[in-house]
């Protein structure tokens, strides 16, 4: 089974996903600034999100082209980060309407933090298929990113309750920290196709 | 006629109907446990919802692949097919906002029932197409599942007015049957492509 | 320039218009039989935009099928006819919720009207793209069909004012005069590329 | 890295883009012409904005056609440019139900203004990453219209506060403007892939 249809319904998910964000901001009645000032928060979720699903696209794309075969196991697990990334415009819009208030904030995390446990498990079930010479699993190294982050952002749940300006912050730290392109899967793989040269 | 497009047209329909499936969970006023206490159902709901797009989509996908010639017949198989799936969000929105009540489940089953028999005509019209030496006839073999599941659902419809809990719990059975991959296309497809060595 | 980006993303905004209509059918509140009850004619409506859609992207699958070079000229005329189906949940939505009102009925003809002209402009800018020895055009031949829709769409909105059934059973009427598969372009262009046997 | 999923995921995100701003449009409350009335303004600056959005999705099809090799910078100018874009629908909707007040004005042309400098960053990434032979510089050019858009935008949200009539006649010049397909690209691809017959 190929995995070029489990690419083009990720892509298809995720560009939705990305694009109806937007819809949960609503165009404010009236047409001065003082209409669009209960926009500011809504609009900084928004790009918080935006830009947290574009990493997950960007990763993901990496590590499918790191596979080669595609088994059952993997189309779900796939899907179970698809499901989990389906509720960000929710928790996103939730967290922008109430201004960052403490439930919302922590809401928001827990989101963030299954779809980096869900990217992880499907992480590793490619890795198992590929057996003990997987390419992915030399490409990801100790993978510290991919242990961090669940981390910070559980750290970042417990933050929201007493100061959610913490866990934005740490949200924001997450999302730069991965905005750095995850050169080691193209190094390995770039070096694997090219008669690997060290690594 | 290839299938590329008619592929690529499923995929796009079920991922919008997968990710807007989740604009039907209406973001709660207020920032506070209680704000959350009505969306319980609603997130019940599109959970199972989820999971039943997801496994019509991984069929789907291994039904098309046991098919080489796309005809007219199938291409309105197939959207008649996403007619039904494309009412899910109503149904499951309507199921979720009135917290199982009766009539809200009976229909869900409905749109699950006439999902399941468009699925099984797209799939007899491929077979027929294929004609008596048709890989997929051999690869769904007695196809309990798919015989079994509009049974269960039509069984579901009937409890719904009485025991609406019972219907919740066949929908999940059907969906649990399912999730286990559908090995036996994958099977015969891989014994046909490599040398036929019995099935 | 290859036609592949133009039929994907036509594919995209046709998939996603006919998922997208649904959103219009707002769930009900109650849980009742009369709560379902002002739903009928918004899914009577969705029905039948839902089998137009399906019928232009049908046909748009076979007239790109027979195009090989695209021009700027064919991604206006296509963003034109995207332009216009675009228009159709709005349509669609209106009427059924007015209950079939002149006006709605009217307007859904207006839509229905000029996509037909702008999916007839575009097959014009495609034959006349082929030059003199166009596949396309004896593909179409006398386009009965492609000329008779506008007329009776033409009808219809005139109808509206007065007898807005009429109107609704011309709408049926073309539609199911498409709903045949439209073999002659499938004929000649497989006896094009199987040498030209007759046709 | 290919080019393949880039394109699809933008093609995705502006496919949706394009259909989902349809939704801005509320279906109007009762069934004769004053209903529709208030609809005017929001579907003269529904038309405005899906002409801008095909006109990016045009000029983004020759620019990708143009670049061979797809870098981890490009993929995140790419996303930033479809941020801006990804706001379209909601300046959209607030323009048109403000009936072209001057703060909307002005902020639907600032994300048209965003809009631009992201495609021309993303431009002059291509062009970088494609060296000093870069045919894409070629194909550009002196790029007038490149240059003389974002000033027009500038311009306009000047005049939103003062004359927004003059804004809105200035972003329909852009885009008939840009209307004129970008022969410029094509014919340097052309004659680069044709054994450069000049240029």
């Amino acid at each position: 089974m190929g995995k070029s249809r489990l690419e083009a319904f990720s892509d298809g998910v995720i560009a939705i996903l990305i694009t109806i964000m937007v819809l949960e901001m609503h165009v404010p009645h009236g047409a001065d600034l003082a209409a669009l000032q209960p926009l500011w928060p809504v609009f900084l979720s928004y790009v918080l999100s935006f830009v947290h699903v574009g990493i997950y696209w960007n990763n993901h794309h990496h590590l499918l082209h790191a596979c080669h075969r595609v088994t059952g196991g993997m189309l779900w697990a796939n899907l179970h980060l698809l499901f989990w990334l389906s509720l960000m415009p929710l928790t996103t819009g939730w967290m922008g309407e109430n201004h960052f208030a403490p439930l919302p904030v922590a809401l928001y995390g827990a989101v963030l933090l299954m779809s980096a446990l869900a990217y992880y498990a499907l992480q590793q079930i490619i890795i198992q298929a590929q057996g003990a010479a997987s390419l992915l699993r030399r490409a990801v190294g100790r993978d510290w990113k991919g242990k961090a982050s669940p981390l910070l952002y559980l750290l970042a749940i417990g933050f929201a309750l007493v100061r959610p300006a913490v866990s934005m912050a740490l949200y924001t730290t997450v999302a730069l920290m991965w905005l750095l392109p995850d050169r080691r899967i193209e190094r390995v793989l770039g070096s694997g196709s090219s008669h690997g040269e060290g690594g």
